[in-house]
Formats: C-alpha cells, structure tokens, sequence
C-alpha cells in the first residue's frame, strides 16, 4: 500500500460506543413508547457513533459522488448496451437531466461525477447539473474474463482518488456522503467482487443488471465464475479488487473510506456499491460503521453482499438505476433521524408540563 | 347519509387513465432503462391520475391531520396506558416537541391536531408545532365491548369533521395531505374495523400495540372478536364505524375522503390509518386510487389492511408509534417521484445531444 491508502487505513477507528450508549440512553428518554421509531432510533445511535457526540450534528450538506467507468468484460457480451453510454451519461449528469440529478436537487445534495476509467475524453468542469472531476487511471478496466481488470498499482491509484474526492468534498463542507456509480457492464465485476468476498457461488450473485436475457445471463454467470476462480485464497482486498473489480468500485471503496477516516456518514447506492464496500471492508474492518445502507436493489447480488455487511437498507422500492438514485432518495431518512434526538422532547419534560 | 356526506361521496371520481396513460408512455421515453426508478415510477403514474395531468404538480406543501380521540374501551383493560396520554400528547403537538412535530418539520409540513373526541378539555389555537382545530364529537367512544362505540348520527358528523378539516387544509393551499392519529387505546378499534372489512379472524389482525403482554393480548383479541360478531352482514361502512371505530378513525376517513374529493394525494400512516381507509374504501371505493400507504408498522392488522387496500407501502422501518410519523417520512418519496417526471431528460434528447 502506498502512503495515502495506508494512512487513511490506519485512521479509520471504530465508532463511538460511550456517544452509542448516550444515544440509547436519550432515545430511552423522549416522549415515545420505547422502540417506537424503529430503524430511525437505531439509525440515531449510529450517526452518534460516527460523530461521537450525542446528539449528532444534522446532515445539512449531502454530496454525492458518481464514479464512471468502462469495463473490458463488455467484449464477452455480458450487457446488450454499448460502453458509449457510459460517457454520454456523465455528460447528462453534467447538464442535470438524469435520474441522480433529479434525486439529488430533491435532497439538497451537490452532484461530483468522477472520470475514473471512462472511454470517452472529459473535460474537467461544473455544469447545471454537476462537477466533474478527472482521475481517469486508464480508458476501461481489461477484460476481467481473460486476466486482471487493473494492475495492483492501478486499483491503489484508484482507491486513493476516492479517498480524495472524500476528502474535498468534506473540506468543502460536505457533513454526508452518499455513492453512485455509471459504467455499462458493472454488474458483472460487481457480482465477482461479492462472489469472491463472500465465498458465494457465482450463480447466485449474478443478476440481470438493466436487463438481459437467459443466455447472457448464462453467459455472464461463466465469466463471473472463472474471474473468481483465479483469486488465491490469500488475497488482500486490494488484490480482490485488481483482478476482478472495475475503476469505478475502487473509487468508491475509497470514497468510503475516506469518509470513514473523517467520521463522516456515507449513504451506499445499489449493488455496486455494496460490492465495493465489500472491498473497503477488506481492508478496513471498521469501515462499515460508517456506512449506511440507502435502499436494496433488484440485483440478487446485492442481497448477499449487504448481508455481508451486516447493513439493512433504508428502503426496497425495486430501484435498479444506479447513479446513487436509492442512497440519495434515502438521505432525508438519515437526516430526520438525526432531528428526532435533537428535536425532540423528553418524556421528563412532558410529565414536568414542561413542553 | 347526510348531505355533506353524499355530496362528498358523489365528486370522488376514479382517477384519471388517460393521464396515467400520459405518465407511462413519458417514463419510457426518460434518460434510463425502463423501469429502473421501480416505485418512483408507478407512484409518479399516481399522481398523474390523480392531478388528470401529465407530469403532475409536485406537491410542495404537505400537511398533517392528527386525528385524536379516547375510546370506552379502555375499560376493559386492553391497554397499560392511561387515557390522559392522549390530551397530554395533543398539548405536546402543539408546543412542538413529538415525534410528528420533528418529522412534519423535516418534510416542510404543517401540523394540525384535531381533537375528535379527547376526554381533556382544549382551547383551539395555535403554537409552536401545530394548529388545535375542535372538532370533538364527545370526550371518548363508547365501550366497544359492550356495544356499538357511537351513534350513527355521531359517526357522520366525525365523518364530516375529517370532510371538513381536509377542505380547509386544501383551501389553505395544502397540496399532499397526511394522516396521523393519537388515542391510547386505539389498535383495539382499528383491529376491529380491519377483521370486520376484510372478514379477518380477530386473533389475526390483534397486536400488541405499543406494547402489551401475552394475557392482555389475549383479553384484546376477545374484545375485538365478540364487537365484530355483533356486526350485521349487510352492515354499510358508517354501520361498522359507528360499531367497533374510534373518533379519530372516522376523523382519518373523512380526511381521505375529502382529499379524494379534491383530487389532491393522501398518505396514509399506520395500522389506525389503515383502517379508516378500508372504512372510506366501504363507503366510496375510488377512494383508494388517491391513497398512498406512507409505511408499514409491526401491528399485524396493518398488512392485511395494505393487502385489503392494495396498497405497497413505501417504508418498512418497523415504525409503530403513529402521530403520522412514518407518513411523513415518506413525503420526500412522493415528491421525488412526481420531480422525475418533471425534470427528467428524455431518451431522444440525449441521444440528439440537447443535453
């Protein structure tokens, strides 16, 4: 590891227990039968973990960051549409007429597209819709069915663009992170990463992505189980992630942890961020207590892999579009239930006729 | 029925398909795969039907309805809480510090409490959380294990009362309105009218409330089955309200009631929401088209209600404190969805590089 990754690693503690247990402690006091808010009580102590302070601050500035890239597997004909898609899509989210955009201006979140492998030339810039940034490594990974997607080196430099995109957005007052993601093919390093981190058979990670039929499906499910195969069983996660991962999964397993050395929240998008999660907690234990997951998506793969994490998503509204739409659609959940410990009265205050 | 009633009854019309129609065909022709926004898209297909027009506004100015009420039937001992909870919890709405309080304000919505028949005495006004509307037809139902818990008369008039309170909301400029309940004691009537509309076995649809031990469970379960036994088979949806439903039940029927009549959306909360609705679906079956479940809570009954409704709830976050909580919390949903198909780019022009 070089000197940013290994840092950042060794930065990364694990939440607060004593702000947890205020947390619990406080939730136990307001003016509510015990238990009664649910997810948003155990959401609240997670959030006073991160901070280490109860109650914890209220998100007031999510950003999101897209981490776009290619993907050499697309000569296997893993996915009927063309890498081509991945370049025009970053330009949209530039202009902001996609689906992230829409979800993002509707959570009060900036949008940072990152250029982290993506066939197509981009110029560095802020659109109506958002700001990318280039930390392109190489135009697409290598096909992952005949080799290595990326070298050792190539998926450090990755993981620590991530990490510096993290960073940025949190000197420049982000308090909330939230992933996502555009590269045509993702699915398949996706559901190998889950595969080999998990030790689950290819075939029941391997999903249908934005849709295709049973032959590729069989087709995809091959590539994923010969990829996963290669992996020695002593792999670290930086290993994991060059064989079979994509640039845009190392930029956002960097992404988290960069937001988990900060102490900062980071709201997961669908199966592609929870495979790259997956690599984070590789090499960072702790990391997913920093993480929260936004919503489950259709893809079978992303089951496994949040399980892994021992995370439960926010919401399961069948979502399979990526780009961070279901992590952003679900920042106001995190964000209220951060105002209930703030916000709300004490059962002692009510019983004092205090309220 | 009365004549506010019928007339009611008689504008609520199904919504409208050709701007359902209108929705589906402009989904398809979005900047994704087709289908990828899962619920989002089927919700904004909603509200188009309900505006008759496609995209359809996005709802910007929510409002709550807190229904409130005692019920008789607390004398049986179903619950541990006191019924003096309900008028202390009104008051602490109104100073600001409940759990809807914190959540209304997240999702930019007003509050206002209606008393519909708190045993307390209150002095309409406003404070810092909400607005106090009376409303209130009599301190507490009747005790539904010995007979019908109102009047038929007294149920119209709550009927008339949620009419009522929606119209103004709507006169005021709400847009999105959101039911919320408080009434110690009040799973017991809303398990009742669910096993009576949906023809339920009563130990199926009686829960634990905020929670009660195996023997007043099992005392609960009896009241419910022995009120629903007394009920005539061709008993109309006034009849089974008047008999086994609570004040802030009918309050919640008629608040749907009148937003469908206005053609404005309703999320519905939990299981007591739930079972107003199933209460206004009986007494005018379009209703159902303007409804949308904000949540489901852990009170078994409120499945069956959501199955009895056809409705999918946007949350499951094992919320069950009522108030509106989890309704309010979905706001941010219903609003996404409708911005979708507002601001979304279209396929074409992206493809033509008009983005």
């Amino acid at each position: 590891m070089s000197e940013v990754l290994s840092s950042t690693v060794a930065s990364i503690q694990p939440i607060d227990a004593e702000a947890v247990a205020a947390a619990e402690a406080a939730q136990a006091g307001l003016a509510k039968p015990a238990g009664a808010l649910g997810v948003l009580e155990t959401l609240s102590l997670q959030l006073s973990g991160i901070a280490g302070t109860c109650p914890p601050p209220v998100p007031v500035k999510p950003a999101v960051g897209v981490f776009a890239g290619d993907h050499g597997v697309l000569a296997q004909g893993v996915t009927p549409w063309p890498s081509d898609i991945t370049f025009v899509m970053c330009n949209v989210f530039q202009a902001g007429g996609a689906g992230i955009n829409v979800l993002a201006r509707a959570a009060g979140a900036s949008v940072t597209v990152v250029d982290m492998g993506v066939a197509g030339p981009f110029t560095e810039g802020t659109g109506a819709g958002a700001t990318l940034v280039s930390k392109k490594v190489r135009p697409g990974t290598s096909d992952l069915a005949k080799g290595a997607a990326m070298s050792r080196d190539e998926a450090v430099q990755a993981l620590e663009a991530g990490i510096a995109v993290a960073q940025q957005l949190i000197d420049d007052g982000a308090d909330l992170l939230i992933t996502g993601d555009m590269g045509i093919g993702n699915t398949t390093p996706s559901a190998a990463l889950i595969a080999a981190l998990t030790g689950t058979p290819a075939d029941v990670v391997t999903g249908r992505g934005t849709g295709i039929d049973d032959d590729t499906l069989a087709l995809k499910t091959s590539v994923v189980a010969g990829a996963v195969e290669r992996i020695a069983p002593d792999a670290d996660g930086v290993d994991v992630l060059a064989e079979v991962g994509g640039f845009e999964h190392a930029g956002i397993a960097g992404f988290v942890l960069g937001a988990a050395a900060r102490r900062v929240p980071v709201i997961l998008d669908g199966v592609i961020a929870g495979s790259a999660a997956l690599v984070a907690q590789k090499i960072a234990p702790e990391v997913v207590g920093y993480c929260i997951a936004g919503h489950r998506s259709f893809e079978p793969g992303h089951r496994i892999a949040l399980e892994a994490l021992g995370l439960r998503p926010l919401l399961e509204l069948d979502l399979r579009l990526g780009e961070g739409t279901g992590a952003a659609l679900a920042a106001p959940i995190v964000q209220a239930s951060a105002r209930v410990l703030t916000e709300m009265a004490t059962l002692e205050s009510v019983m004092a006729g205090g309220e």
